[in-house]
């Protein structure tokens, strides 16, 4: 059988979990592969910690220059993350004429197209599976299965803290704080979770996706975003009672002209699937013309889900490198010269349904005047809720609004902070797909 | 930019809809694929029917063979369906060195073994996306995106026809009868309907699915096949109230000694994504070793969604021919010679639980004489309920069962049935992944 040289950068969690893959499941790769990967050199600054493998003599190495300027390795897995180093080893190992795979989204997002743009110019293949949803195959689903579709819009559950997060404030009713100590305590969160928590690494693969979707260059500094990190029980509550849940979405659309890049909190409708994504799992829906809704739903992270993911990459490319080596998917899904630098809408111009709480002095007059300024504004309320429960001396006021154009709605809400009768800043979710946007 | 010449032969509902993408997104694809599909033939029995699509000059001819032994075709996309003449044009396609793509379950599910092996044989492809769950990338998720896992189950919704009919019964109250004639007012139901509702063409897909998940030959005589023509609201209004949904489920699993392989209604628990799938929408759960469970749901039928799969696998071979037409993937997602013939459980080792309806005589001691007789049996009753309702003259008994082997509550509903106390058939259904099955 003939044999395929990898070797890897790496042996954090995901790094072991390929090395255990590779090991544990080579009956099962080889038999759909037809082939053997050989796990050649393996680079950690720490090779001595048991990882529960049995690596053959001289793979283990502290120096990942030797894994990649091994001239028997044909595929390189970067599994170190960050920037700087990983970027080098990328890049050097791409000029060197090898076949890439990585699961690092901060670097394609930050400098993907420099790294698309060289692999493609010298011919080898770079592979990013791994990068967005762990297991689910969205990269190839939308690159591969959705080929002969104009995709309308891409929308995601891409974050599996966060999830975990707004899932155990609604179930448990707790804070936000609470539920990321939780998050924490099990592991789903890291001592410092801005990276997850504040919309990072859900604007990181929201840009990958949207390239891959549209055509367009990898663009992360017009993602929008927003953490999850305001989102008190309270509304989660309130949004429940109208049918809806609350969930970071990463959202891309493109109606032909501009795409939406937006990460935010969002309520989305109880019959949507996607809103049944419990815990740390994963889901994505893609929309295309000919396919309609189609949705992927899985691990988004973990050792083996991910690692799986960098495999199917691998064996991807070793079916070709096996069959010929020239190299035949073109790595952001659209042919390199089709690829397009197009705009991202600012924040002011998104149209969509809006949710707002706001915390009203219990005076006569005040829903008026609320009311009256978003009514000026061409914000048509759909739905207003008022207790009479005093929360701080203040009584909370929900409203669902109609289609609205997200600068009005800014103008408006400062108009109405300028009252003086909203002691806290109003609360503002954005809607996805209502019932009456399909009808 | 190089051009690709493929053939279709059949123009019915799928193949028009190919035909349609093939002329108004011929651009996305390309932009894709980095070359042109041309579609140099057509052959349906009907070329003058006005199809909204404007054919070339010469592409549309009554006769088949026009398409099949054209030279300069390389892709045929068999969409007559149906069997004899189908097989017919396949076999001659592929002898002539042809790749070919069909969305015919049934002759794959029945003669699907002979066909792979001539392909593989000849050296060209064999695709066939589109037979199983419409768009959703069902076959090329396992066969690609799951290659370092040890495939453990597979468990799906695969007939839009019989989900909106169950969909219907549970919604609206009414029999199956009643929801069959709505199906076929609404287009979702043949005339004749029983390849959908008696479960042929789930066992079809399944039979499929097995082969490409576990790595064994296409066996389609031992798929066991139940229907959802017994279901009765009564049933749908017992199982949500004790949490669960009723759907018709393809069911395939492998311990590593034998496959499991059967059709039939089945209640699954709310909270698992399966059972919100509604109306005629499909749904596939795969559970690997790596990456545990991952769902893929979408559109299993329709002419767009169908014509998508159709051409992501002519995308997939075009990208081989140009890149020098080596066939690079397996046909049945296993390298040929590691596919065997793995034997099929018969249902009488199954072991799960079960939901049974037994239409008892108000008498004394019918209930203990029930029991009594399942206990015999090892079969271990976890939930019962009767109510004080009499329908017919007799009082409905609903039972929920812990595990419990098959053969076993065959026996004990045959003993029972001979009490003499039970005036109408008892009604059995199988339940999937309850609560205590996963802890």
């Amino acid at each position: 059988m003939k044999k395929i040289n990898i070797g890897i950068v790496g042996l954090g969690t995901v790094g072991t979990g390929i090395a255990r893959l590779l090991t544990e499941n080579s009956d099962i790769i080889s038999s759909r592969l037809g082939g053997e990967l050989v796990l050649k050199k393996a680079a950690d600054l720490d090779i001595e910690r048991d990882r529960g493998i049995d690596f053959d003599p001289g793979v283990l190495t502290t120096d990942p220059y030797e894994v990649v300027d091994d001239p028997e390795i044909e595929i390189i897995l970067e599994m170190i993350g960050g920037m700087e180093i990983a970027k080098e080893l990328i890049t050097r190992s791409i000029k060197a004429g090898k076949h890439v795979v990585t699961a690092n989204k901060a670097l394609l997002a930050t400098s993907g197209n420099e790294i698309v743009n060289m692999a493609s110019q010298k011919g080898v293949s770079l592979a990013f599976e791994a990068s967005v949803g762990g297991c689910m195959p969205i990269i190839k689903t939308i690159r591969e299965s959705l080929a002969a579709n104009n995709i309308h819009s891409v929308t995601g559950i891409l974050n599996g803290t966060c999830n975990y997060i707004l899932t155990k404030i609604a179930t448990d009713g707790i804070s936000f704080e609470k539920a990321l100590d939780q998050a924490k305590a099990e592991g789903y969160a890291e001592a410092d979770p801005s990276l997850d928590v504040d919309g990072y690494d859900t604007a990181h693969k929201l840009a990958i996706l949207s390239a891959i979707a549209f055509g367009m260059e990898i663009n992360y500094d017009d993602v929008y975003m927003e953490g999850i990190s305001a989102i008190t029980p309270m509304d989660i509550e309130f949004a429940a009672q109208c049918g809806y849940r609350i969930k970071l979405l990463a959202i891309t659309k493109y109606d032909g002209q501009a795409v939406e890049a937006r990460v935010h909190p969002t309520m989305i409708p109880c019959y949507d699937l996607l809103s049944n994504v419990g815990g740390s799992m994963n889901a994505v829906t893609v929309t295309g013309d000919a396919v309609g809704d189609m949705i992927l739903y899985g691990h988004g992270a973990g050792m083996m889900p991910t690692a799986s993911a960098v495999i199917s990459d691998v064996v991807d490319i070793a079916r070709s490198v096996l069959a010929g080596g020239a190299m035949r998917m073109p790595i952001l899904s659209y042919q390199a010269d089709y690829i397009r630098k197009i705009p991202v809408k600012p924040m002011d111009e998104i149209f969509t349904y809006y949710y707002f709480r706001f915390s009203a002095l219990d005076k006569p007059g005040v829903l008026a005047k609320i009311a009256g300024i978003l009514g000026e504004h061409d914000i048509s309320i759909k739905y207003v809720h008022q207790t009479e429960h005093r929360v701080n001396g203040v009584v909370p006021v929900y409203m669902l609004t109609h289609q609205a154009r997200e600068a009005q709605v800014k103008k408006a809400l400062d108009k109405i902070a300028q009252l003086g009768v909203i002691p806290e800043k109003p609360v503002l979710i954005r809607i996805e797909s209502p019932e009456e946007e399909k009808s």
